[in-house]
């Protein structure tokens, strides 16, 4: 059995979307960021950065104690490789996917992160940074867009690739972006969402209504996810 | 014979150390992205995210045409694997080392980044980015420091993780963040810091002189940098 610990987040999806995919069991424990349920000493001994999701595999490939994973990414890699699935094989083809994770990981996640940050986060809008990420959020959707116009999936086939990009690219809404600029975007999303398995880790319905408007912060919940209590949580 | 599309950056370092650990033949083609180098349509052919660095390995594992490989987390591990250094083999050790390397291409390097952006590019000095960009700064710097508390290295060994982040470590200084701070981070930084191979690819002196200071940049400058000509190479 593997243990889910999730948010209701891109990167959170991720994970759900790829164990779905996988068809393994696995129990899931959702988290409260905004009760800071993500800075206990518990959790920062499964993830020493204390963010989510975490998986442990408790059967981990090559026997032994449970295995604690933190970072999407590392999570896709070490369920692609456990599973061998949704990972290319061969040297080059799996260059490509491991190429196009690493983009997400690098880039569109973290790049769109911000943007989402100072449109729905940051108290006060601020010119130079709305910009700033605006600007590199819709920089990075013409570089799948190109992608996708030559490949029907990021990679040789459907791999951890795609589900690294698609739940960014279902939350570029909420950055006000719209997809249907993009028609080989649109395309590869579409074919995407249809699948069985996305629908079931996604919880569509659940995060259509986590994406409207700007959330409300008090205090609290503000240093639980940006501030003091987040960044005490990593002190020793 | 390894081509090394590289500039010096952090990320450029991480790719330049790596063929220098592994002692492999390779040629550097350095760019000058000021001038705007990268955002050619030849080298938008090697990344169609047309940032650095990218190497083409001319005889490819696997055989076949020469093969491009961007993001630098993705080239440590294609490296690491065609030739079987730097990366533990069993699921659990290498699992550990990918964990590391993803937290460094989503949070250290980014964040760091962002800071770089904030203090030393920006034209006018904001509060708010400034200051969210330098916590989270320091915040990962307490995360390294645990680590390195309880671990010689990143990974149960020196690996692409390490590689990774060392380069990142090293630029700390240009946004006034001192390891001296860190007890661990300073010994784990200087042994890597002594390694034969790490100083021949991490080419100290002049990496020590282009931390210096506040680039002034002209208006074609920054376009090829961070403006209208970075967004504009990627459309089609």
């Amino acid at each position: 059995m593997i243990d889910l610990h999730f948010v209701r987040t891109p990167n959170g999806h991720k994970a759900s979307i790829m164990l779905e995919e996988l068809g393994v069991p696995y129990r899931s424990r959702v988290y409260d960021m905004l009760k800071g349920e993500h800075l206990t000493a518990d959790f920062r001994a499964l993830n020493p950065n204390c963010r989510l999701p975490v998986i442990v595999d408790n059967e981990p490939a090559g026997g032994g104690a449970p295995l604690p994973v933190f970072e999407s990414g590392a999570i896709l890699i070490y369920l692609a490789e456990k599973y061998g699935r949704l990972l290319p094989g061969d040297a080059r083809r799996r260059s490509v996917a491991l190429q196009w994770l690493m983009w997400q990981m690098s880039g569109l996640g973290p790049m769109h992160g911000q943007a989402h940050h100072f449109v729905r986060y940051c108290p006060e809008p601020i010119d130079y940074p709305l910009q700033r990420y605006r600007n590199e959020a819709v920089r990075l959707l013409h570089v799948l867009e190109h992608r996708l116009s030559e490949a029907e999936y990021l990679a040789d086939e459907y791999s951890i690739a795609d589900i690294a990009c698609w739940p960014w690219i279902r939350a570029a809404r909420a950055i006000e972006l719209d997809i249907a600029a993009f028609p080989a975007i649109k395309r590869w999303y579409k074919a995407i969402d249809a699948r069985d398995a996305v629908r079931r880790g996604a919880e569509l319905k659940m995060s259509d209504a986590s994406l409207a408007g700007k959330p409300r912060l008090d205090a609290e919940q503000w240093s639980n996810l940006f501030g003091a209590n987040m960044l005490g949580a990593v002190r020793d």
